[in-house]
This record gives C-alpha cells, structure tokens and sequence, in this order.
C-alpha cells in the first residue's frame, strides 16, 4: 500500500520490534520479528525501527538485532529500517547491518540519562557527536531522541528549558533530526503542543523528526491530536500497545499502533496504512506472544462504520 | 473540595449511576449507589445523574430511581442531582423526586431515536417541548441531550446538518442547554470541533450544555482536549470507564471521570475534584461490581509524580 496522493502524508513508525519487545519477558525468536515485519510491511507500515543494538547481556531479546535489521533490509527494499543504537558501538553494528536510520537515545532527565545509557546528558550529546563524525556521509540518518521529555518517574518534571537547549545542542552535534519522546507517558496535550513549538522554533521546522508517545495514563492519542495540530507529522507506535522502557520505573505501553492510524486516517491524513491488515498483523502478535496483554481500543471494539466518515478532507477541516 | 477561584473552572459530571449502571447486569442496591454518590461528593464532584426515570420492566436497575434522586438531594444540598428521562412521565416522576437538571435524550440517528425512545426524532423535539410547559418555571432545568451526534451504528454515519437542525429545534423547544453525546464512542477531534463550534453559533455558546463522550475507540481524551480548545466546559464521564448504551449495539464505557479529570486538572483548569478521593471512590466501586471490568489509566498506573506540574497556568498556555 501506498499514500493516496490527495491527502496529507504522516509517517507512523512501528517501534513495537524495539520498543515493544523490551519489556517483554518472552525472547520472540528472529523468524517472528521478521514475520511481524512482513506483516507490517503488507499492512503499508513504511518505517519500522525493528531491534536495539545493545549487549545481549543487558537485554537478551534483542541479541538478533544484526539479523533481523540485516534481514528487513533484504526482504522489504521499500521498508525505511530503524535501529536504536545507545552508543558508537552500537550504531556502528546498527550501520553495518544495514539499517538507514539509526535513533540515539538522549535523556533530557539527568537521572534517567545515567540508568538509561550510564552517562550524562552533556557525554551522550557527544557520543552523538562521534556517531555523527565515524558514521559520516552516506551513512545512516542519526535521529537523536530525546526521552523523558515530558517528565521522569526518577527525576519528576522536566524543565522545558532543559529540553530545548538539549534539542539545540544536539542540533549541533550534527544529528539530522531530533524526535521528542514521552517515555512515562506524563506528557498532556498543552505540554505537547508547547514543546514541540519551541523544539522546531530552536531547531528547525525540517530538522524535527518524529513524536514518540506512551499511553501510561490513556493520554496517547489526545497527545498525537496536540502534536497535529502543530504540526507534527511522524508518530511512533506499537502494534498492540506493547513497550515501555525497563531503565524507567512505571513506563508502560507505547500508543498502540492501530489506535494511532486509526485516529490519523479519521482526522483525514494519509498513513497508507490498511487498518484491517493492522489488526490481522496484531492478531497474529497476539499468538507470537501469548502471555503478554496487548492493549488498544480498536482491536476490541472494531472498525466502526464510521471510519474515515468523520472528516473527508483535511482541507475543510479546521 | 470547591474550585481554587485561580483557575478556569469545568464542571465535570458524573454519570456512572445512571449511564455506567444500564449495561451493568447486576443491580446495584440504592445503598450501595449513595455511597457511591456520598464518595463522589467527597471527593469535590459536584454534579452527579443519579438515575434513570424509566419503567422498571424495561431498566430494573433504575427502579429505585425516585428514592435515589430523593436520597441524593437530601444528603447533598451542593450537588446538582440530574437525572435522565426520555418522555413527559419520566421528568414529572425526576421533577417530584427533586431532580435539579432533567436530561431528556434526543437522537439525530433516526434508527437510533426509534430503538431507543421509540419515536422518531421529531415526535422526540415535540416530546420537550411537552416537558417544558409541564415543568414549567421553577422546575427542574431541561437539558436536551443530543444522543449519536457522532455517529451510529444502526445508521452509520450521522450528517452534521442534522445535528445542527436538530439543536435548532430543541431551543425551539425550549430546552435550557443542549449537550452532545457521543454514544457509540465514534467521534474524532477535528469533528468535535467542527460539531461544536456549528452547535454553539447556532444555539448560543451559554445554552451549550455537556460535551458526553465514550471510550469505545480510545479517542474520549483526544475528544474531550478537541472540546476544551472549543470552549466546551463541562464535561461528562463515570468512574472506572463504565457505561454504554443498551440500545446501541457496540457502544461502550464512557470517558473514565477519574482519567478526564487528570487530563483537566494537567491542563490546568480547576475541576474542583481531589483524584486520590476519586480513586478511592473507584476502588469502592470496583467491590460493589465485582464482575464489571472497570477501564481507566490513571487507576491503572498510579498518579504519576508531575501530576499538575505540566500545564501550571492556562494564561501562559497556547
């Protein structure tokens, strides 16, 4: 599937094979990944950030991660193959096995910064700077991501100053985009709005990436509706509302991913994502991973008759 | 608890007695649902529909509904006591029993309005008009509520031009304020916007009621965010997400109060209600119907540390 032409475009990014694994106690064995990923890819998902290249003593699940990214890449030439990678290191391994983004992790909370990556906010923003320098041109897209943006179960609230001089600093640091991401899930949509106008005013319009919300206390959606209406046209999601960060106490799932396309093809924007292929993917999710609950308000009640009805064009919409 | 007198306050009313018991098999006892109004009141809520004014044949879990409202107005001299009546009988019986505020609903689906009140929605128009000249001056207050505004699922898609007559009419009618429900939980934001801003430039912004939204498909705080940038200051939910209409097939939980009064007060307007109080009235709750799954995020996550941290003053918001 592809985006419609008549529409305008937003680029949902499924996370759930990083993201959503994480914190999933179950090591979902490579051969799923992939058949998630050719889900998806049929579903019309054209950007999946599909493993995490850290030690596979730290976290277990994600000791495929050069397989699968490797993989992805032979089997969906028009898939854009997301990695995170905490480190040099990390995003070295990410480049080699092909991926085309590769996302960095930058805490805006000073605590979760150390229990997250084991550094400070000021020695990440220059291991983003070596990523940037070793990976160079013709490498990946480096997307800086800055957690904890909307607040911290370790730290409380985060200043907004905090995050708009990170996000300028990792502008400088020579990272081609920087995303905001709301890993607790405390963001509320006056916030968003309010930090994603002063993020793009410090750093450019063209240089903000993508809005990455959890749904720890049901405000996902309201968030993403916030995050449009400035503007915002890239989402993070997991199919079946899946993730949360383990270095982040409290941190529960990512806005699931059908709810989002759900949501972004009713406000009459153009995901080129099939819904029905959405649930089917998640359906199988569901068997892959039997004892986690998946969350996400369409799966249960389906697809009502309504969908797509409620606003036919963005261009009378207010 | 009362509003803090510093911040823009929204009435939030909940309607879990009335609209949250209808789908509950079990029948609550009148003792049990006033210690669930005496928890609410507790906890700062200042308007509650209690009951439902229907034959008891058809909603045995409304037959105490006299009793209740009667109950509610004595132990409560500060809180609006609404109830709900779909015909003339049902808001004489609300008025005796000391109702404040009758809501008499209103379909714009036709299909909806025949199974629901069983009549078609001009006979319905006709019907409150009937109500007001019984009532009279002094009577209870006659809120017309617009049911399927956003949507049905016995008809589908619902033309916003016959939402917009159909308010015309109920002010016509005489009807107090006007709210719009959301039944089947189908509505987005942009809609939300769209629907309220023609309804209040068409009957007057101060003769615009509540803003009644369902959880269905997860949109009920995106919607309810679309409706506070509109003006809407009043807001209904019940606790622990219950609710839905029986004569709507599919239609589910209401916005959860204790999940929209997080969304409100982060927002930084003054509800007036303690959410700790609101949990500990929901844990109650979740004794009294021990067989009802009850939804919401907040319960489920524990009010998070930044709570009221992000939004400190809606003057400096967007």
């Amino acid at each position: 599937m592809s985006t419609d032409g008549t529409r305008p475009v937003i680029a949902v990014r499924e996370v759930g094979p990083r993201d959503g694994l994480q914190m999933v106690k179950a090591v979902l064995p490579a051969t799923s990944k992939l058949a998630w990923i050719d889900a998806m890819a049929a579903a019309g998902v054209s950007g999946m950030e599909v493993a995490s290249f850290v030690p596979p003593s730290l976290m277990p699940q994600m000791a495929d991660a050069a397989e699968v990214t490797w993989a992805a890449r032979q089997r969906h030439p028009d898939l854009t193959v997301v990695a995170l990678a905490p480190n040099l290191r990390g995003a070295q391994n990410a480049a080699e096995a092909g991926a085309q983004v590769v996302v960095v992790p930058v805490s805006a909370s000073e605590a979760h910064s150390r229990a997250n990556v084991r550094r400070s906010r000021e020695d990440q923003v220059a291991e983003v700077a070596r990523i940037v320098a070793a990976l160079g041109p013709g490498g990946p897209r480096i997307e800086a991501g800055i957690s904890t943006a909307f607040g911290c179960s370790l730290q409380g609230a985060v200043p907004e100053d905090d995050v708009v001089r990170l996000g300028a600093a990792l502008a400088e640091a020579g990272a081609d985009t920087i995303s905001l991401a709301d890993t607790l899930g405390y963001a509320v949509p006056a916030q968003v709005k309010r930090l994603v106008r002063r993020l793009r005013a410090e750093i450019g319009a063209a240089r903000f990436g993508h809005l990455h919300l959890h749904d720890t206390l049901g405000t996902a959606l309201a968030n993403a509706y916030a995050g449009l209406e400035e503007g915002v046209r890239g989402f993070d999601g997991a199919l079946g509302g899946l993730g949360g960060c383990p270095f982040a106490p409290g941190s529960v799932g990512n806005a699931a991913t059908e709810d989002l396309v759900y949501l972004l093809e009713s406000e009459g924007f153009d995901t080129g994502i099939d819904l029905p292929g959405l649930l089917a993917a998640r359906a199988r999710l569901a068997e892959w991973l039997p004892s986690e609950r998946l969350h996400g308000r369409v799966a249960a009640a389906g697809i009502p008759r309504t969908y797509r009805h409620a606003a036919p064009s963005r261009d009378t919409a207010p």
